[in-house]
């Protein structure tokens, strides 16, 4: 068992989980602030030096999990949970990239949100993705991504 | 406060944190297992549509944090924590990148493994990047991702 808690938090203009863009091919072009508690402030230096960030943050209002998730794309086809970006996982932590704007402080201005205000931040880390579009294939969120 | 417990553990050939490749721009190319809990094999369906998986993991042998880190490659400079993936970090979740090479029930075949013999998984993703390339600035990280 790991128990972890919040660095910050994010504001966000999503107050309700239907206002926020869903699925795997979603665009998230969404401007927020990650605001990081005084105390970590130290560990933000050099952020700037990096035009996007990982943010792992918790579900904190999912309640629960299935292993078979319904993608909000894709109704009609059940998928395994870990093949699915589902709040609904064995442990509810979410990822997303962000593109940093800029820093005041321990506000972090970004594009990219996909979470609801207030909610809490678990880690912050680098994008360095190094990985050729050429090589990736994206399962069920091909058709999807190729469509935006 | 988040409580969160393994949904699998990671087999690797690295034994010991020294024999591991480290720093920002470190190739990984090993391979290795994540091998699934039973009662989440439901959860895995699907996965072999995606070339490339998200790994998050506890570095489960990181004894407290530090807000000022000391990477690898760059030694006589310290960064913020969060500029780093150093694993002495507030809450100590990792993040990886790996190929799915193969699935055999509950147990995921992969390249690209940098955790210890036997790391808690915590979650899988499906990895879906589709920022490209010359949109990114990586910091202090992009002079050792040229040179590799």
């Amino acid at each position: 068992m790991f128990t972890f808690s919040p660095i910050g938090f994010v504001e966000s203009p999503y107050k309700e989980t239907s206002s926020i863009p869903r699925g795997l091919g979603a665009k998230h072009e969404t401007e927020g602030v990650l605001e990081i508690l005084r105390e970590f402030e130290p560990g933000l230096a050099d952020i700037e030096g990096f035009s996007h960030l990982y943010v792992l943050w918790a579900f904190d209002r999912a309640d629960g999990f299935d292993l078979i998730a319904h993608p909000p794309t894709d109704e009609k086809r059940p998928h395994g949970v870990f093949s699915t970006r589902s709040p609904r996982r064995p442990n509810p932590i979410a990822l997303t990239v962000v593109e940093l704007l800029g820093r005041n402080g321990t506000s972090l201005r970004v594009r990219g949100v996909d979470m609801l205000d207030g909610t809490p931040i678990l880690d912050i880390k680098p994008y360095l993705s190094s990985i050729p579009q050429e090589k990736l294939r994206r399962g069920l969120a091909e058709a999807e991504l190729r469509k935006n």
